[in-house]
């Protein structure tokens, strides 16, 4: 790894930011990795604290004048980082860039989202930039292996845990579900198209109403990447909202696929996972 | 099929009555096939009106008081039919034919739903009580193969159909997932603990939302029983609930594994998707 500015320089990195202040915990981390961050900003969606660092402001649409920003400051890399939300075609301003590319674009925008992400990471690479991952230039912020914090799974856990792996696994070829709970060999919930938050809402919902009875406490919440996923373009992550809601589920802990997992504000979920009486744990697939 | 009393009369059928008027169709359904149902009310969980047929009232942990019932009818057959809220076995009042049995069945209420089912049956069978499944005595209420009104599935739908029956194969084996929702290839809701009616009431909310975007109309709920499921102990079900939510979720239609999907109140369902503008058809799987 690159201490600081020390050794042959790393060319410039830009980061694309969706919403959120987690760009900007990658941009810092790539920082500290050597890397010299330079922020695109979508209007609309990105946070303004990233002014912080250097950084340019597009509109979604302005193709020609995000490539002229990357090549003028010999951008060859950048990572796609938080969630922006997905225009509809009908809806983009394109600038000359974009309009050279039209019907390419339109071609990609009837793909779901991941057909999408996959065209437009071809259109950077075909333009010299290749598309990087957060784990790869942030690899602090990715879940390890083993316990994070104090608490550790218990036996009955691992087996929930690699119980949830299993199923996560059958599910990738369907592409849904990367994320389930497990409670003591039950599967208490699949999250398809509702996203981790609400499938958390629901368990707590359950416990709640009474429908989860006192032979079902515990359980865990396991995330894992689609096999064969491509993590530099959408990873799973979890953050503080993921480790409250698992609390408010009653869970015992979450486990995240190694390497394969982001942590949006990992100390915070440390910290506050612990205080709620949870663990939280890479497994290995 | 016997018609009516003529014939050699065959041996008199217990039905077991879970909650609400689904057994009383069954009850008339065996009627009409040449069957002499008696029926078993459990107290707190059974309808008053299974009081029109010949009845035997029994508090759950009375165990030797339906043996002596079934005994002295003679019969030899028992379905069980609709859900009896599962007790805790401490809060069991258990007769003498139930203390007798009282280890095992301590031992049966600490498995999963499944297996004290699996349990139950085996101790009616030692009793020369051999258990049946409702679509065995009442073949009508059973999906049948295709459409059941005047809607059927487009070529879109049957694609849908074919995915998540797929889907629900693969999940067979984590005994999770009876049902789930397909809209063009993708997977908007798995069911697990929470149940088709909470599974559909999300698929309304994600639409009412706007997490649903207009890429993604319609949909088709698929439902099915788990690959090896015994059907005369749970078979899955859908009923004029089922299709007043998948209306509510903006759904094309709701697809039943044929043979193996229990349909109450069938002659409403059919009527209500139709005039909400759904097909109901069965499946081959």
């Amino acid at each position: 790894m690159n201490a600081g500015a020390a050794g042959a320089a790393a060319p410039p990195l830009a980061i694309l930011c969706g919403a959120g202040a987690f760009p900007l915990e990658v941009a810092a981390d790539a920082r500290k990795g050597g890397r010299d961050p330079f922020l695109v900003g979508v209007v609309g969606s990105s946070d303004a604290a990233i002014e912080a660092y250097p950084h340019v402001w597009v509109r979604i649409g302005e193709v020609g004048k995000l490539f002229a920003a990357l090549e003028g400051r010999g951008v060859k890399e950048m990572a796609m980082v938080g969630a922006i939300a997905r225009p509809e075609f009908a809806d983009l301003r394109l600038d000359w860039g974009a309009v050279r590319r039209a019907a390419e674009l339109a071609q990609l925008f009837r793909r779901g989202d991941n057909g999408l992400l996959v065209g437009l990471a071809a259109i950077f690479e075909r333009e010299g930039v290749r598309i990087v991952g957060a784990h790869e230039i942030a690899p602090r912020l990715v879940a390890p292996s083993g316990a994070l914090g104090p608490r550790a799974p218990g036996a009955g856990d691992e087996e929930d845990i690699a119980f949830g792996a299993r199923l996560l696994g059958a599910l990738s070829e369907f592409d849904a579900g990367q994320c389930a709970v497990v409670a003591s060999g039950r599967v208490l919930a699949i999250e398809a198209a509702e996203g981790t938050d609400a499938m958390l809402a629901r368990v707590a919902d359950m416990r709640a109403s009474g429908r989860l009875k006192r032979r079902e406490p515990g359980g865990v919440l396991v995330k894992a990447p689609k096999r064969g996923q491509d993590l530099r373009l959408d990873m799973p992550a979890i953050g503080p909202a993921t480790v409250a809601g698992a609390a408010r589920a009653g869970l015992r802990g979450l486990a995240l696929a190694a390497g394969a997992v982001l942590m949006v504000d990992r100390e915070r979920c440390v910290r506050e996972a612990d205080a709620a009486g949870l663990f939280i744990a890479g497994f290995s697939a």
